[in-house]
């Protein structure tokens, strides 16, 4: 060996040396591997990095008790349902498996609808998504029998959501490739610098069928926090997610080179003393001096107001909410509005057909579990001062329960926001003038899937409106480029994006998000109504006008006449009602959805992206009520081929008149990126709305009292206090 | 005369009597008449009917000066263009005249921008619009050569906006015909109970030329102070606004009975205690304990954080914000966004074409005075604790000034949300939390158009984006029909609206606000360009894709490339660049008009009522600068024709590359009325937005610090202060 060859094997040694003792140090669990019990009882760190205070009793959930028919598994739970697993008999005898998700089994939905608060709790299952022997299962743990049901083994196409340890085992098995390292290394990278991405592949054909794969693409970690700034371009490495062996290394961009850090990384403490920002805003907060209005009874069961709801964590979906029912102000009871509402499955394709990108078509909740991303919140900053936290108890591969604190915070808002005013103008003479301002009750949570963060709210008015809204926020994901400057780029060239810094280009791409919105109003059956707006020409001499809008109320019969494509041209309103209730002066009770965040996937329906985002196809639709039927794009969506999508059971067009119903919406977000995203993001917020629509009998908040000045606070600055 | 008719006499005359009196009472200020000189020197009064604290100086304005070219005319201005007026031949030998309008003529933009703070004051100007023995008058009136140049005389269709005097005496102007009040009378109202509206009657043909006239139609407000929910249906009466004479009485409602006052009154001293809304939700405060972190320099200029802007008040468009700049955080330098936006004209069609309500087709700017309507603000409620107010300073038809006190309102807003944030998941292994709460600035007027209030908030953020937001509440206007449960009505009969209680439909309608929005990118010379997002298919071996989506800018040459109708599946991005000048790495600065709010009116473009309103055929346009076109729906819009909108100014097609350019925008809204708008409507909102693309050469809230504990208030509840 020469000498030259020497230094370059020792350099390659001790990094790769040096890398894997970070990342092992660095991993929150070790990776998995034949020597390590899958099972063993180590309870798994909370990651809560930072020590700012946390709103809410602080227990250990090691005692917690399910209360509620709908509560999560609790870690005596999950417990249990592991060492039922470990004795049956397709667990026994493999240390070979993973255990990709264990949740609840709800009950079935008349026997929730029935339970009421005392009763005995409903019998508890489990819910449980398996890999064994690279072979797909889903099972049901009866908690009470101690039965263990294998309901499922994989027929169709597609694997379960990737488990964290999956994620986080790409990130470091390309490092055990010789081949990988030297082109590291050949880019001009560090292998200590050097930052990787797990990234779901998709499907578009045979390369992608018969086992489970992962591309790997990685970054430059020197001199930023901020290294999805800093691309290796163009290097892509194709890995075996189940055996962590190294398919393929493909580097088509060694002419690029990596954008340099200046100017990337945002953390407070690396920037540095800002004084003239810090200075540009008094600090301001909303405070309530008697404090919130809001209860959680029995960890998840929410009251404010006139509302109350059933809330959970779940590592897939991230937030949901079940049993959301609203006070009638005439009678005082509580009316059903939805069963359950949650964010079913994200779309986010981005939109350059070159090798290293034409397969980034995430589906951030089926293949990396919305829910699981959604890290600790930060409180004073992702919540206001008012806010209560709730927790998430999720497991990790090996069914070791764990808990992800301050995953949900909940508060109510006061932005300012009038709730309903008038005021007579001196024509009448009538000196009125009433305002109510406007409170609301958020529930949020924000998942860092890789670079992006999603801020997903719940906000319920008191008038019974919904507010369901998504802020885009985090980091893009960009691309190297040889060009620093626009002028260098000829007109003809497609860069399939934005120059946002020099050798960084902003991908285009989407983002959908698509919402299952279980409604019941005042009970399960309901009815889609598309309340069409069209114009009516005057009849000759009828009136001095020609033309006006006249609204034409369409019940959906079948799920084909609920497929959505939302026309400015062509408006309508979208109402759930219940057709077998009406108002005193008889108008069925109802909720309308109310479009906001529109954006169309444009893609190619036969392009594999689509297919498999066919849930996008339409911005609304509706089913019939399946409890098989809740996410999006099929419950096996990681390299799924989109025959189990929402698209697909529609177009079964089963009928929906008069029975329970699923309604189905999609917010979407074309996203061009400027300047203004780099280095990172300020939110883009869209949000539609669930709006009661003759369901009370006038308008509910007519009682509210308006702010007088001796209810509020007293505040002085505390540096003075 | 017999005894029964001499009781009717006695009956009518005393009712009448008892009106006329209160009605003179509750007038702000004494109906016109030939006796009373339009010049007199008495100070009107503020409207203030609450005694709620004010938020700033309680100066009486009297001795305001000019301190900023576009600072609005003070009062000590106003009385003078009054004396000047008052001498100059065509006011002096009549009293049949009246001032519609005396405002600011704002200097050419050019001395504006070149003026700086320390120079001195422009040559100011008058801008009055005046009707002299029945014709329509432009002057201007210098008030530094104390010239009056008369500059236009009525040529076209159209008259100017309605004083405040026109829409009052059309209340009671009717109650002098003693049919009227015969056929009040005869609907079993009494005249103490009525209260009438003027209801401006568009344009549809001969009837409405060659003079002023307007429809009034009536109420009953016994039992209640929201009349608006007891119409005395399908009596309508066409008077004459000059003459104030009765021109023709149609009743075709006789069968339709007047619906019952129960549940209608929406006031809090009426409601009385309800005892569990008091309870629902604890108080809630926005605090600044150490105040607020904007300044109003001059009584018109605001800064806040990187921003600074001219606000006054205006009695056609209510706000106009002017010159809004933005510091860029690299260089320092206050950088031009918005030369000049304000509410152009709004556009509300009803839907129903029968005898009493074809005509309701409003232009709440320019027939009733968007600002003229924007009542005091109610503090605490309309605008939350910490706002400073703003007073409008207004004038009757004589051109006496008088003060429209806390007209605006400007604060601080804090609704929890999130400026930017990212968190690391357990995957990279790095500790990131990094989040920014987001705080704006707002500056709301609140408008009530008769029924209708209209909440406009300007919203403004550190990251350089402005939030037009147009908020609607108040009450509907409101059809009375004989029926009052929906079986009776019949399939095919057609309500045009909605039953919300017995024998009241709310009738459907649209609402248009259009803005003018003189974009001044980093200076005039601006280009619109649209960024095309369409679908690309990747050729066949190109790529695994079938097909992405590509973005293509095509700049706009003249103003038809630039009439936009938005299109979901047809989607753009829509820029105001800066041709001449780019950032750093090559892209033109700019900012996107980011829509939202989206409704598009449907009515045959041929009916009168759309040709009038023709500003919303689409919903962007691009106009090259020209001081003349401000108004979209003409300067004299009242029983116009529609020959002077910003439809026909855009058909001539003008270039608009590279030039001074205005953008328009206009927010649609189409209400189905429901229950729950019954007896007052809770607010909704819509909301578009002006957002940097490469306009800063990165996010420029970077700097922006978190919160900490220690800069929050200490407060405790006030009872216990």
């Amino acid at each position: 060996m020469e000498a030259r060859h020497f230094l370059c094997f020792l350099f390659i040694f001790f990094g790769l040396a040096t890398l894997l003792l970070l990342t092992w140090i660095n991993l929150p669990y070790p990776p998995p591997n034949a020597t390590t019990d899958l099972f063993h009882p180590k309870r798994l760190n909370n990651y809560n990095p930072l020590s700012k205070p946390k709103r809410h009793h602080d227990h250990d959930h090691a005692s917690d008790m399910p209360h509620h028919p709908l509560d999560p598994l609790t870690i005596k739970e999950i417990n249990r349902v592991r060492t039922l697993l470990s004795s049956h008999a397709l667990f026994k005898n493999t240390s070979s498996y993973a255990l990709h998700s264990i949740t609840l089994e709800e009950p079935a939905k008349p026997l929730v609808l029935n339970w009421k608060k005392g009763d005995p709790l409903l019998p508890r299952k489990a819910f449980v998504v398996a890999r064994v022997k690279n072979k797909s299962y889903v099972l049901t743990v009866d908690l009470t029998t101690d039965e263990v049901d294998v309901q499922k083994t994989d027929t169709s196409s597609g694997y379960p959501m990737m488990t964290m340890e999956d994620m986080t085992s790409a990130t470091w098995a390309p490092l055990l490739n010789a081949e990988f390292n030297r082109t590291i290394v050949g880019r001009g990278v560090d292998l200590t610098d050097l930052a990787c991405l797990p990234i779901s592949l998709g499907w578009f054909g045979q390369r992608e069928e018969n086992r489970r794969l992962i591309k790997v693409q990685c970054y430059s970690m020197k001199d930023t926090a901020n290294f999805y700034m800093r691309p290796i371009e163009g290097l892509t490495v194709l890995l075996d997610m189940d055996t962590k062996q190294v398919v393929e290394i493909t580097d088509k961009g060694r002419h690029i080179p990596i954008p340099k850090a200046t100017n990337t990384d945002y953390r407070y403490s690396v920037q540095g003393l800002n004084r003239e920002m810090e200075e540009l805003i008094n600090p301001i907060s909303i405070e309530q001096p008697k404090g919130p209005s809001f209860v959680v009874e029995d960890e998840h069961f929410v009251k404010w107001a006139n509302w109350e709801f059933h809330l959970k964590p779940d590592p897939r979906a991230g937030v949901v909410v079940s049993q959301a029912r609203v006070k009638d102000p005439n009678s005082g009871e509580m009316r059903d509005v939805m069963y359950k509402g949650f964010t079913s499955e994200l779309f986010v394709p981005y939109m350059d057909p070159t090798d290293a990108w034409y397969f980034k078509t995430y589906m951030d909740a089926g293949e990396y579990g919305f829910g699981l991303q959604a890290m600790p919140l930060d409180p004073l900053n992702d919540c206001p001062r008012n806010a209560y936290y709730m927790d998430g108890v999720f497991t990790a591969a090996d069914g070791t329960p764990y808990v992800r604190s301050n995953m949900i915070c909940i508060f109510e808002s006061y932005a300012g926001d009038i709730g309903w005013r008038h005021a007579e103008s001196p024509i009448t003479g009538l000196e009125i003038r009433e305002v109510r301002p406007k409170v609301t009750l958020v529930v949020r949570m924000a998942a860092s899937v890789a670079n992006y963060d999603y801020i997903v709210d719940w906000e319920f008015q008191t008038d019974g409106l919904i507010r369901i809204k998504v802020g885009l926020s985090g980091i893009l994901m960009v691309k190297g480029t040889p060009y620093d400057h626009m002028s260098q780029v000829s007109v003809q060239e497609n860069l399939f994006g934005t120059l946002l810094s020099e050798n960084v280009i902003g991908v285009i791409h989407d983002h959908y998000i698509t919402f299952h919105l279980d409604m019941d109003i005042d009970g399960s059956d309901n009815s889609f109504v598309k309340v069409n707006i069209q114009r009516q020409e005057a009849s000759p001499g009828e009136s001095p006008r020609r033309s006006y809008l006249k609204a034409t109320r369409n019940v959906a019969k079948t799920e084909k006449d609920a497929q959505i494509k939302l026309k400015l041209y062509d408006p309508a309103e979208f109402h759930v009602i219940n057709p077998n209730k009406t108002t005193r002066v008889g108008n069925p009770v109802g909720y309308k959805v109310v479009p906001g965040g529109t954006a169309a996937s444009l893609l190619d329906p036969e392009d594999p992206p689509q297919k498999r985002g066919a849930f996008t196809n339409n911005q609304i639709w509706v089913t019939p009520y399946n409890r098989t039927e809740q996410w999006a794009g099929g419950l096996f969506v990681y390299q799924s081929h989109g025959e189990d999508t929402l698209a697909a059971w529609s177009d079964r067009d089963r009928p929906i008149e008069n029975k329970d119903i699923v309604l189905w919406y999609t917010l979407g977000f074309h996203h061009i990126p400027c300047q203004e995203d780099f280095p990172i993001m300020p939110t883009v917020s869209s949000s539609f709305d669930l709006k009661p629509v003759n369901f009370f009998e006038r308008n509910p908040i007519l009682g509210t009292p308006p702010n007088v000045e001796k209810d509020l606070p007293v505040c002085k600055a505390a540096a003075s206090a």
